[in-house]
């Protein structure tokens, strides 16, 4: 029960800290199945889901030999689809859902062979993927630079528009029932081995039988989780361009493009509304976020070089996020050391893309079922033991 | 007198019809000398002296052969300091002023010939300029590259705060008793050969018998001036950096660097608050003010070339400007075909550098007195009987 004697007002049968893509999706589909869900979330723009591209590519994040990795990823792309026109329905607004494909492009023969390599992996995935020479590439992408020496189609790769997803997620959770609080949570309240609420920046506390600690790479700062689990979670900066195209000028791609340039990856990904995002660095910066010229220079060069008239897009916005990751890449999706504490954390550059398997997961945690096989090698268990570092315990 | 009947209220020895540092400056010195000044400008953000570098620098800006537009920037450098510091003086803000010189950087062995060029000219003129070796270029600047070919110290070019001495020149402005309308003059009104007043975009009138058009490159839309000056400005766009150090770091520059980057200038100027300026572009696109991912890269890119550092500091804005431009790049101050009606504009790349200088010569006109000679090449009067084309008149 509160330590400090503070007079408990809210009450829920959840609380979700944390209202990111995975956070709100959760509070949705928790209060869809009849929960009485809070969510509490500080400020909106802090989320890395505000800052993604919104690519629903499976393999193509998974590294070689995450084979676990792959396979939430692949339950996670044949899921998504019926998640967002669920999620259509219920708000009348459209995500931006893309099927047209990724065309990956090798830049160099040694970037050729390298994409070589990938495509086996992804064939033994059993996804499908069509080799391109240059000329065919740029059949499908005519703006692409004769450069490039060869590409792979991967028609099974979908976007989606990541603001206007986590727009509608928060429009459905509210619809649903779902209770806004703008505070942060500092300490989950435990006692007799359960959860009993969570305690807030303001001084308040909110009772719950159920908590989700959904605070993506700040989850570590939640005092009452195991010290291990603090720390295992750290901010992997991003850095991301949004291009728009000026007024009257066509679209410049159609399909996702991933690029490798002597080496370096970058993305472009269009909207359907006339944007271009194009991303993204990985930085191990800790909490920084500022966008600085070197990372703004190198994803526009890369972008150029492959797509020269990038240069005649307008630089709409530059931005940078705090992806959630983790020492093995993975999620951290499940009980956390006490009956009722879950955590839906840790997924670095996929937390779109599983947010609906996720929230599947955790209300089927909620509601006394199992999650998917999937999830197993993924419960925050796996963490227990490890020695904690200094990062999550301040 | 007004044409359509519309209620005069507001009155004035003189209108000044743009609020960037021009029209503010002159606003400022006329009603210091007594005049009662209403200065009209329909939203600050328009100004291309928001989005300048503030750079002081007299002849790099002035091409050869244009030896009376030297004349004209010698006598504004001249004055610059003392305009500077009353200005000061009147606010008690400093506006940034910075001596340390500036250092002009070849890239390569094309560039470095054309800055011994430049140089010879810059020495015709009668000013200091000290060459200097790629290590001795080091020593002044440490984070240069040492592929830099050479350089030349330029120990007389000076550079401010443009925002700074914008603000500052609005605070004195109202200090001395201008009153400012948010609103747009549309037509300056005559009669009998003499300035009326003007009429405002909301359809109101302000009766003066003194009008000073210094709109910037939208002086062309200002109806009742003649139409061949209306067809002399146009709009020059320029796109901008600002970059930031992050916390921390100190200055990477205290010298503003011009850097010719294998024919491709770029200049990059230090603030005393932590800014670092870098510009510019110089595009024919009409009022187009968007920013555009290819300028971005390149302004980077050449900034990088030369001052690598540059890639860590923070990119904090981007942003366009539209100078006003002229057919022989000369500004238009003076008379402009009617008594008391006056003209302030096309000061292209030097209207920081400019503004004291033009001030005091509208000022005179204002009062009666002969503006310095410096400004006889200059008078609106020489566009006069030139066929007006379409731009101007529309």
């Amino acid at each position: 029960m509160p330590a400090k004697g503070v007079l408990v007002a809210v009450t829920a049968d959840v609380v979700v800290a944390g209202g990111g893509v995975i956070g709100t999706a959760i509070a949705w589909r928790a209060a869809a199945a009849g929960l009485g869900v809070v969510l509490v979330d500080p400020a909106r723009d802090e989320a890395a889901s505000l800052v993604a591209a919104g690519m629903l590519a499976p393999v193509s994040e998974a590294l070689f030999g995450e084979g676990a990795l792959l396979r939430v990823n692949l339950l996670a792309v044949a899921r998504f689809g019926s998640f967002a026109a669920e999620l259509e329905e219920a708000t009348g607004h459209r995500v931006g859902v893309r099927r047209e494909g990724t065309l990956a492009v090798a830049y160099d023969p040694g970037d050729y062979a390298a994409l070589m390599r990938l495509t086996a992996f992804r064939r033994s995935a059993g996804l499908d993927a069509e080799e391109l020479d240059s000329r065919a590439c740029r059949k499908l992408e005519s703006f692409l630079t004769p450069d490039v020496h060869g590409g792979v189609l991967f028609a099974g790769d979908w976007s989606v528009d990541n603001r206007r997803y986590a727009a509608a997620l928060q429009q459905a959770a509210a619809a649903a029932g779902v209770r806004v609080v703008r505070d942060r949570v500092t300490e989950v309240l435990t006692g007799d081995g359960q959860a009993r609420g969570v305690r807030l920046a303001d001084g308040g506390d909110i009772a719950s039988a159920q908590v989700v600690v959904a605070a993506g790479c700040w989850s570590g700062a939640v005092a009452g989780l195991p010290a291990e689990l603090r720390a295992a979670v750290r901010p992997v900066k991003g850095q991301l361009l949004r291009l728009r195209h000026p007024d009257g000028m066509p679209p410049v791609i159609t399909h996702t493009i991933r690029a490798t340039v002597r080496g370096a990856d970058v993305y472009l990904v269009p909207r359907a509304d006339g944007e271009v995002i194009v991303g993204a660095t990985q930085e191990e910066r800790g909490p920084d976020r500022t966008v600085t010229a070197g990372a703004v220079h190198d994803l526009l060069h890369d972008a150029m070089s492959v797509l020269p008239v990038t240069s005649e897009l307008i630089l709409a916005e530059t931005c940078a996020g705090l992806r959630p990751g983790t020492p093995d890449n993975g999620p951290v999706v499940g009980e956390a050391g006490a009956g009722g504490l879950l955590m839906a954390t840790g997924h670095y550059r996929n937390g779109i893309l599983m947010s609906p398997v996720t929230a599947d997961a955790i209300v089927a945690c909620l509601t006394g079922q199992r999650p998917a096989a999937e999830w197993e090698p993924f419960t925050p268990g796996r963490f227990a033991g490890q020695p904690a570092g200094g990062e999550g315990t301040r």
